[in-house]
């Protein structure tokens, strides 16, 4: 058994893909229509880490309200030069939330993805 | 920037451990106390995808009610024989949601952790 790729809902395809791809850095790998609406495949080119974005459709029995839950703590990236970073995508219009923090040869700062998920950005 | 691993929050520590160790084959790679809780870091053998498992304690600021929500659409993982897996889990308790759907070349079914998160399970 092998762990593959973590899926999260998303609430507007092209927003959530323009975050994951212009301000994290991931590629499009595979985008296709299912029978509840439309998921998009995406890989970090290195790690090769994967994330899957699914989009439902008003008639799926999936497009539930969006509740803000407890499951998906958070998402974890790295980037080179924290300070850089941030205020790169500060310009894009992403807020930073928390930190930067600073310890013994680690640094980190948190963003929200557009559904409000929890991105942790570690320095590395 | 590189997506590195998932974090998901668990209500049990022990038991999310020995759900993604004993059933899904994840290896346990760092655990660790944090100023909030526990902190778990697994690996895949083979594809080294990353989840880390968050545990908060009582007095953490991140310890709120553990409510269902819509961001963690499903954790994904392959297994090499779908119905010899289901069969095998079935033993320890793991119940089986949906499926087994079976289409040209693919086949998947999902389960739940012990969190109440979806896992689809890919035979691969």
């Amino acid at each position: 058994m092998e762990f593959l790729y973590t899926g999260i809902r998303v609430k507007n395809l092209e927003e959530s893909k323009r975050f994951y791809t212009e301000i994290l850095g991931m590629k499009v790998v595979r985008e296709g229509k299912t029978e509840n609406g439309i998921r998009v495949s995406m890989k970090s080119p290195k790690t090769g880490h994967a994330l899957e974005l699914n989009w439902y459709n008003s008639g799926s029995v999936y497009n539930k309200a969006y509740i803000s839950g407890e499951e998906l703590d958070h998402l974890a990236f790295s980037v080179k030069n924290l300070e850089r970073f941030l205020s790169n995508v500060k310009k894009k219009g992403i807020k930073l939330l928390a930190g930067p923090f600073r310890g013994g040869g680690w640094a980190n700062a948190f963003i929200k993805d557009p559904n409000g998920i929890w991105i942790e950005l570690l320095e590395s």
